[in-house]
């Protein structure tokens, strides 16, 4: 079922031109990278659904091997904290790097919260610090990961950017991105710094000389960025970036929107406690129970709708107990407040496992990840 | 006089809000830097002419010296050679730096010119090393000097970059620019590039961290991207940039058009060998000289109009002797093609001092002037 929570996944791959993954192509990705990782959930569940020349990619991988492409990702340095919803694309690179033993890079946008001037200089670079280590904790390698800093690493991406900021008219970002005369010009320009770590070159030094794909595994809503950059690469003659598109981590409300940071109640934050996991999912997560004991044993739950259950879909990894869970779910044998135990304990096995990781994540660790070098 | 050639200077002036240069300024200046060089034709003869807090300059200057403030100017490489109207404000910077033994930031917008398109990436590099070697010529102090891609050095301004980009809206440099909805981006994030050497503290490690008022001496035309800057300045609670502004050197053809090296027979090039120069002011400077021989001793030349007088007055320093040929000229005692024989004469003395000056700037010399370095 693809009409999630008033989001038509399906309608909006049409509009936007991109690929349903199908089975086909999973089974091919399974078959190519099964020996380094099983199959991440968040793929053959469906949370990754839709992705542009991914075929591609594959393509590239079984002929010349991992080292012709690698996977780009980025976070804004907006809050220290952050959510599960924020977990979901860099647990899920940090797989792909796994299974396709590739390197990564991976931008924080520094400059961007400073066009948007809600936040100091020092506040951004505190919740840079703070969500670098979480990120570094969802399990990249060491040896093939890069994380950089706009405001640090500018320079040496400088040249595609302009290249790029050349080829993208004033009407083009206030038709994808709704930028308007009333906005400052940082804002304007911004896109062409999201878009320039899609091209090999802005990594000589990290990446070597020989040109690369580049992969984006992304939110379905960052697409319009890499539309715009594929339509720069065609005009400048370079490979597209291939794309993987996730649909949106449900908030406790339910799927009318993504999990959100600004509303305190609707996520759960990688740092909440286990009492705190507890109270949000028992208070908030929406449940696709019935109104009454005697109508849920009859009726059945509905899973579809049902928050704890779409958690425990991208965070529990035992197939066997999800089909189980769901089916007694479904017929009405187990009740809400159960499944609600079962997210609860997942999740908190997850945020402990992320904090005790996170704890090993040193200013020296950070260092190097940040450490302009060549990957190897 | 100001009106010169359908540009009237004055109301420049009042419309953009700047101030007159004063005599009792000039004798300031001249006061307080006279015994390191003597005041320049460029700002004694009126071509600099107009000004914005000049006098905090030398307020600056009096009460902390010259380590208070800086002088900023640029180029950007459009092409491998320069005319003289380029020369003016290089000279005439290397000239206040000798006066107030300051420091100098001389910014190369490449990027600019990559923005364009019209040139390719390896003809800007050509073109800037070129533009460089030409600049340093005009007698730079090195141990003051500093010359900057933006290419290369953008990462050190980038910071202020964003604080300007901030503050300024698309609006604004349509208003302020005549820039549309149809240009690219770049066109628009520019004007913040231009204005960020105005900040000293995109200089740290150039210039300190002691903070230092900004100096820009530039054509009048230039204006409105300081008038922006200033603005900028305010609202980040920083000292403005003061201005000196020159009226436009001629064009051959005369005062309609500021000297353009688009137009070949309009301008006089640093590399024009001395036949060229020669043909080209006898063929092309428009005269003030009378239709026939006998009109001309009787009614005199009109200095203001002629060309050949006006680049006199710009490169000729000795000023009894354009005292004694104004007087000759206007009373008809000097016929037209005796004037062009002189500033011929003059003209190619400073081509030939200039070439000489250049023909020393090695590459190492370049790269001694590029180096990132606190200036002595």
């Amino acid at each position: 079922m693809l009409i999630e929570g008033g989001i038509d996944y399906n309608r909006l791959c049409q509009v936007f031109g991109s690929k349903l993954i199908t089975n086909d192509l999973l089974q091919r990705f399974e078959k190519l990278t099964g020996h380094n990782a099983p199959i991440d959930p968040a793929l053959k569940r469906g949370l990754f659904y839709s992705h542009r020349d991914f075929e591609v990619i594959l393509d590239t991988f079984e002929k010349k091997g991992s080292d012709s492409f690698y996977l780009y990702t980025g976070r804004g340095p907006s809050s220290p904290s952050l959510h599960l919803g924020h977990l979901i694309p860099f647990r899920f690179t940090a797989y792909l790097q796994k299974a396709f033993d590739c390197c990564v890079v991976i931008q924080i946008t520094d400059d961007e919260k400073l066009l948007h001037r809600s936040l100091s200089e020092e506040q951004i670079e505190f919740n840079m610090q703070e969500n670098i280590k979480d990120i570094i904790a969802c399990g990249f390698n060491p040896q093939k990961t890069f994380i950089f800093s706009d405001m640090a690493y500018i320079h040496h991406m400088y040249r595609n950017i302009l290249r790029i900021q050349q080829l993208v008219t004033n009407s083009q970002v206030k038709a994808i991105f709704g930028v308007t005369d009333s906005d400052n010009i940082g804002k304007t320009m911004f896109p062409a710094i999201q878009a320039a770590p899609c091209f090999s070159t802005s990594f000589l030094t990290v990446l070597g000389t020989q040109p690369r794909m580049c992969l984006v595994p992304c939110g379905i809503d960052q697409d319009p960025y890499f539309r715009m950059t594929r339509d720069v690469t065609t005009r400048l003659q370079q490979q597209k970036p291939a794309l993987l598109h996730s649909k949106f981590l449900p908030s406790l409300q339910g799927f009318d929107a993504k999990m959100s940071g600004s509303i305190e109640s609707g996520a759960i934050y990688l740092e909440d406690k286990d009492e705190e996991v507890r109270e949000k999912i028992f208070k908030y997560a929406f449940s696709g129970g019935r109104m009454t004991k005697k109508e849920h044993r009859m009726l059945g739950g509905e899973t579809e709708r049902d928050v704890a259950f779409q958690y425990l879909k991208v965070f529990l990894t035992d197939d066997k107990r999800l089909e189980e869970i769901k089916t007694k779910y479904e017929s009405g044998e187990m009740m809400t407040s159960e499944l609600k135990d079962i997210c609860v304990k997942v999740l908190q096995a997850i945020l402990l496992e992320h904090r005790q990781r996170k704890a090993c994540v040193t200013r020296e660790v950070v260092e190097q990840f940040m450490k302009i070098r060549i990957l190897s």
